[in-house]
This record gives C-alpha cells, structure tokens and sequence, in this order.
C-alpha cells in the first residue's frame, strides 16, 4: 500500500468511529428531547452498548499500527499530517486506559450518579459521600494511568482542555479572583439596577418565535440543525450539517431562554463552521471545551448582552412584547439585562459572579486529586468559599455542593474550560474588533455577518490544527492574557452601575 | 461453561445485536421526522456504518459455535430452546450471504433508489428499466443463494413470510381475486355513496387532537412512545418500551389521518405487547410482517372502519367538527368511510380494491423472478392488469408501477404480506367474536379493552414462539383461511350497497 492508500484507510477508519460517536449523540439528543419515560431502560442499554463499540473501534490494535505507520511515512501534506500526529497522540492515551478499568469507572460512575440523585431528593450530600470518595480515587487511579508531568490534576483536565495546566489556571484565577471581588464590592456599593419587568409574563410562544429570529440572525444555518426544547439546554452535532441546539423557557424571566438560545447558537455555529471534508478527522473537530465555550459566551456575552447589539434588537422586542415593556427604554433594559446580583446556583449567575463559582469549583478539584482535600470536608469547605468569596451563606446542600452533575458523571477537570473560555471570548473579541475597525457599528446596525465570517476563518475552519494555546497566540498574537477579560468587564459594569475611577 | 452460562452469554450477543438494530432505528426515526435537509449525506453514512456493524455482529463466526453448541446441550427449557432454535435458523439463513454479496447488493439497491427517484421525477418508466433489472438479477442470486424446494420466490417472501411458499398464496390470491371482483362488480351496480362532506376543511390541530384521543381510546401507551407527523406514516421500534407511530394529515381529507394513525397504532399495539424480558430474542420480536399487517389492519378495517366503532365515537366527531359534519347521521357517516372506488395508488385504496393491488404486484414479481416476465415488458403488463382487475386506464408511469418504493428497494416478497395481512385480521376478528361473545357491544360502548387483551394473550405475548401457521392454526382452529375475509368483505359491504343475494 501507498502513502495515499494508507491514509484513505487511516480516514475510513476515523470516519467509522465518528458514525458511531455521532449515532450516540442521536441516542442521547433523543433522549432529552423526545424519549417516553418508560424508554429510558432500554436506551441506557444501548447507548452503553453503542459506547462499547466506539470504544473497541478506537483502541483497535490495527487502527494503532496503521497510524504508527503512517507517522513513519514520508509524504503526507502537512493537512494530513497534522491529522495523523493528532490521532496517533489520541491513541495512545486512550489505550492508556485498559478494558477492566473503563468497566470498572463506568460502573463507578453510574453508582455515583444514583447516589447523587438520592442525595439530591434528600438534600443530604451525606448520602453521597461515599460514592464520591470512590469517583475521586478512580479519577487519582486515572490520573497515574495517563500520566503526567507536575500535577496530577493536569490528566484529568487533559481530556477537556488538551495540554492545559494546573499551575497555569491556578495563577490565571487566583488574578481574576481578586481583580474580580475587587469590582464586585465597587458595584455592590452603587445604587442596584431594577429588572422586576423582565420577570414579568412572557408567553412562551413569542419567546420561542423570537429565539428563532435571534439564532437565524446570529447566522444558525436552520437548514443544518434546528432548535427544541428541553429542560436542559445543550447543544450537540451529528455531523457539521447537523448540529442541533435545545433551549428551555421561563414564562416569568424573559432573559432565560434568550441566553440559553444564544448560548448554545455559539457552540453550534463553531461545529456548523468545521470542516465536512475532514468529518471524523481531527481537523474536522473541535479544539478543547474552552475554545467551545468561548464561541458560545462570545455569542451569549460579548455579543449579546452588549450595547450595540440590542441597539438595533430592542425596537423589534419592544414590538413583540410592547405590553411587558412599557415604559421601558433601551438604557433601562440594557442594564436589567446585565444585573450583577450573587446567586447560589452557578447556571443562574450573571457574567461576572459566575467566575467565583467556577473558581471554587476548580480550587476543591484540585485539592481532592492531589490529596489535599478530603471528601468528607468538602461540604465545609464549599460553603465557607462561597461566603469568601460571593459574601453568601449556603443554606442547604441542595443549592450547595449537590447543585453539578458533573462530579457524579466524573467530568474532573470540565470546570475551568466554563471560565477559561469567557477568558478566550474577550481576547478573540477585542482582536475582531481591532480586525474589523467598524464592528460595534456593524453589530449595532443589525449585520451580525462579519463578526461570523471572522470566527470562521480566524477559529472554525481550522479544527484542531491548532492547539488552544497555539490558536490563541495565531489569532490575538499572544497566549491567554485576562487582562482582556478583566477590561471588558470594567469597561461594561463600571458604565452599567455609574462606577467612576 | 454450563448450559445457563452459555445462555446468558447468548443473550448477551442478542441483545448487542438487538441495540445495534434499534438503534438504527432510531436513526431511521429521526431520518423522518426531524432530519434537517442538510443533515442527509453524513446520516445516510452513519446509518451504513451501523448496519456494516450489525451485520458483522451477526454473522459472527463465534455466535454461529454458541448458538450450534446450545442446539446440542440438553437442559434446556421449552422457551429458551425455541430461541436457540430460532436463532440458529436466523444465523444459518444469514451466512448463505457473503460480505461481498451484500456490499454488491446494497450498492446496486442504491443505484436503484436513486434511478427510481429520476425516473419519478420524468415520470418515465424507461429511466428506471436498467437499474431494475439489476435489481432483479441480484434477487433472483440471492435466491438461489438462500435456496428453495419449490420456488425461488419463497425463498425471497421467506425474507418477510418465514415459510410462506409461492404456490399457497398464488392459490388464495386466485381465489380473491375471482370472488372480490364479482363482489365489486355487484356494487359498482348499485348506487354510489357520496363522501364529499368527508372532503370538507378539518383543520389540522383539530384531527391531530382527535387522532391521540383515539389512540388511547385503543390502547396505545403514550408512556412506551409518541406520535409524530411525517411525509409517509410509520410506525418503529426501539424496545417495546418505546415504540413509536407517525401520522400524516390532510386538511381535505377527514378519514386520512385518522385511518393511519389507527393502522400503524395496530402496529404499535403489537410491538408494545410483546416481552421486554425476550428483548432482542426471538420470542421477543414479531412473527412475520403479514402478523404484525393483520393487527394493524384488524385495528384499522375489522374495528376502525366498523359500525360499533362508530356508533361509541360518532357522536365525539360530530361535536368536535359540528360545522364539517352538520346534517350528517351515523348511517350516511359510516357509509362515507367505506366508500368503495377503484384507485390508480395503492396507498389510497379502499379495503376490497387494495386486494387489486397486490394481486397485480405479486403476480409480475413471481413472474421476474421465475423468469416467466421480463423488466422490458412489466410497464406494459402492469397496464393491462390495472385494466383487466380495476377497469382502470393507467395515464402514466407515475400514477402506474414508479408508484411504489419497494421494487427499487429490493423488498421482493414483501407486497403478498399485506393482503395476507388482511385475510389474517379477518379470521383473527373472527374467532376474537366467538371467544368474546359480547364484543359488538363491548365495541359499540367504547370498550375496546377486552379486544386488545385477546390480542395480547393471543398474539402479541408470543413473540416467535409459533410461526405464522401455527399461531393461525392455534388461535382460530384452522390455517389461513380466506372465507373469514370474503364473508367479512360480502357481509359489510353488501349491506353498505343495498345488494339483496
């Protein structure tokens, strides 16, 4: 075989296990959307036997020897090339990890999640701690098994965050906290912003029509995905011409499902913008969680909860909902809309508390993986750091520790990519905007466009030809800074709450 | 290993296989009923990728050994040897088929799809003929590669009629055939009933409305699945705990959407009723596709289109479209609905023309594959059948044999299924009356428990446990018998028609 024949079936392989990734996501987008509740029982069987059949598919011994091969290989263009060393690295770690103990942390985790819900309906985290302690020594066990070169926490944040640090984001949020709770005490103590009319009623239907409007204005392709609703929102992709978005709606707060709409537009734009000739491929594929999550704040914060853009959306929402609204200006609705106000549950916070949350969030991770911390202090310990620092006090273990799934599922490490990509969000779009010297006025004219076609061609089409920390450098000119960040906040709530320097 | 232990394991690569085979499903649900236009390409990959694997699973050589060795153990009871036997007959059918036959196959069925589509498109037989005639080629291969002891066309409707021979059903068709056109002929002399009111608006949320009440009313579990509006009503599986139906409605047309939704809830009323504890396993899973017909027909001709229905839901209809049905009895109502007028379309039929249909369908396959009728004459012999059985001009290829998917598809033997579908329903409904002698009146009073729990115990409950024979044989006393239909046919439709014997 040739070079060419080795890599047409090093890409029929990939695109073999793609189809049975994306085929889960189909059970699983099935299963928040549409699933009768007695078909629970036997879609859990077969996404787990669907997920046994990708997994043998990516640690087949073939696959590893044909992409040894062609590692060895001269003459692959650097595309290809890229997409083999990628894919090699892939392999190797996932082999890291053997049959018995991808069994065993999946029947960890399933007992983790059941214990999370009885401790949930007793609002107890009691009730969880033991399966817990157990998720937290797989997850060690699993650190050692990947490896790794200063922290063990490193690993885990690996299987989100390809290459990301703990030392790294240890210093990054230790920054932004102080910088934060700095600015926080300054608007705590400025006269408080009135939203009392967003939580007025707001039919659903006219929300739902509106979110439509919105996504087909942010440029969601409703010709490759489509919207629904769910008591989640997510967004998920069965290839870059399906890419589907759920949204849920709150007929007493109308920001809900307009935020959750956007945010999730932001996720499925980036995978509508991936590359259809690299399907299955790693350049036809995300980068990290929080390259993700920067293309959904962006759109949800950056972008849709600034000025410019309800310049031009307001008038048609005043329209819509002239009743609601009464009354209400631009200038009062652009500061309801931004309200900074500390919440108990992370997926309620305004942009700037919700830092705090991931903070703490990722300061207990840390100490349970590298031993500093101990499960059975964990309660204790998220509440004193919530009246550290949100300044309030956690009344049950409900709207406290139990509030995430994520511990229960095993996401070690997913926490950090929520803030690391609002932090990349800022830095991408101060340089669109210094790249595109008109944007505020383009946005604020409705033209939504050219902020799109920069994503495109400066973020989506690449995949993962570039790392985060690579991209970020190629786009922006230097690695993640949150000075970007830090100024974007200061520049906005300073003005929203009449804060003088 | 003991012989529990074997059976667990066989159960085990059943119900892997059976996962893989639902979901499939799924994709094919989603296909239909929410697939962006875009999304097409990569689903239509993904969905051969899943069936490469399902295929591969089952004709696993170590499965052919288990299911061999298990065949040979004693120790076994009644029913978990019938699933060996079952499934060993399964696995040995499957592997007369070679990979390379399959891949050659599937490709030369695409290639008839899409030809089906232009030739549709040109309304143009001729488009079609070539790809036709390889599909006739490789059917009548596969024929021989399956074998038979009569006729190459059993071993073809054995793929949907396990033990269904040619010469049997060529007797009944005969028979029908002579006796429903007599019965046809003697209506067409009496005077015509109109059902122009039944062409009236009914607007689509209303009929949607109705259609989920009747669903209940018959039993249908909206916990175990839903209901959906696609271009052409299904009805799919997943598990018997999630079984789902599809509707189509027609603002025009009053009995549409209501005669689907209560076929493919006879459907569903099937696959809900069989064992979730023999999932994946034969006695888990439908007999036959002309078993799984006769209880979608039986719900929607022997009950559906029945005067004791109506008499218990008339009165419902007439408040819900009072405008639609002002003026209308009972009498004039019920005979609207089983109006009978011959119909180019298969599809739009009444219940004694659709017989036509399929008499006409079955003789030119028998005939292709037997070699008695050539591809280059089948427009030409279509015609004239349509003439000779219906007394009716074909205008064109559209309206005349491109109107059907299944020859492009490759579905050789499945078009008798239906009619024996239909003659099943009728002797099953039968002996349903004699066991519950009060059935009209449970009927009449909108009770249709008692029947759907005869069919249960009857029936569904069985799974494969008895083929199609024997389960007619054990349930009714006797083998398919068409007297049941044509007594059911004469009796219904002779008092409909004011003919006097």
């Amino acid at each position: 075989m040739n070079t060419q024949d080795l890599y047409n079936k090093y890409t029929l392989a990939m695109q073999k296990i793609a189809d049975v990734e994306n085929t889960i996501s189909v059970l699983g987008w099935d299963n928040q959307v549409n699933l009768p509740t007695k078909g629970a029982r036997f879609r859990a069987q077969q996404i787990a036997t669907l997920s046994g059949i990708y997994h043998e598919l990516f640690i087949d011994k073939k696959l590893g020897a044909l992409l040894q091969k062609l590692n060895e290989v001269n003459g692959l263009a650097d595309k290809p090339n890229k997409n083999v060393t990628i894919s090699l690295h892939d392999y190797q770690r996932k082999i890291k990890l053997d049959k018995a103990f991808v069994i065993r942390r999946s029947e960890i985790i399933s007992e983790a999640y059941q214990a999370w819900g009885a401790a949930r309906k007793a609002n107890d985290f009691n009730v969880f701690k033991d399966a817990l302690k157990k998720v937290v020594n797989i997850k060690r066990e699993e650190a050692e098994l990947l490896g790794y070169e200063e922290h063990p926490y490193d690993s885990l944040i690996d299987n989100f965050e390809p290459g990301g640090r703990t030392k790294v984001i240890a210093k990054l949020f230790k920054e932004v906290r102080v910088q934060l709770m700095d600015l926080v005490r300054q608007i705590r103590q400025q006269p408080q912003v009135d939203d009392s009319f967003l939580k007025k009623f707001y039919p659903k239907d006219k929300q739902w029509d509106y979110s439509l409007t919105i996504l087909k204005k942010l440029g969601y392709d409703f010709e490759a995905g489509r919207q629904d609703l769910t008591v989640h929102p997510f967004c998920t992709h069965f290839s870059p011409e399906d890419v589907r978005v759920t949204t849920r709606v709150d007929e007493h707060n109308f920001t809900d499902m307009l935020m959750c709409s956007i945010h999730e537009c932001g996720h499925a734009l980036y995978e509508q913008g991936l590359s259809s000739e690299q399907y299955g491929l790693p350049l036809g594929s995300s980068i990290s969680k929080s390259i993700h999550e920067s293309q959904a704040i962006l759109q949800e914060n950056n972008l849709g909860r600034s000025y410019d853009f309800w310049r031009t959306n307001f008038p048609t929402i005043k329209d819509i909902f002239s009743e609601q609204l009464e009354g209400v200006e631009l200038d009062t609705f652009y500061k309801a809309f931004n309200k900074v106000s500390p919440t108990l549950n992370r997926t309620k916070s305004d942009e700037l508390h919700f830092h705090f949350h991931i903070i703490i969030r990722f300061e207990l991770e840390k100490g349970l993986i590298e031993g500093s911390l101990e499960v059975d202090d964990l309660d204790q310990v998220w509440n004193a750091k919530y009246k550290e620092y949100l300044g309030l006090e956690v009344p049950d273990d409900f709207n406290g520790i139990l509030q995430d799934i994520h511990w229960a599922k095993g996401y070690f490490g997913y926490f950090p990519t929520y803030s690391l990509g609002s932090f990349y969000a800022a830095q991408f779009f101060h340089q669109a905007n210094k790249d595109i010297p008109n944007l505020k006025e383009l946005i604020a004219s409705g033209n939504n466009q050219p902020l799109l076609k920069w994503l495109r061609s400066n973020i989506h089409q690449h995949g993962r030809y570039y790392t985060g920390e690579e991209l970020c450098k190629k786009v922006t000119g230097e690695t993640l800074n949150i000075d970007y960040f830090m100024q974007y906040a200061k520049d906005k709530f300073k003005v929203i709450y009449g804060i003088k320097d």
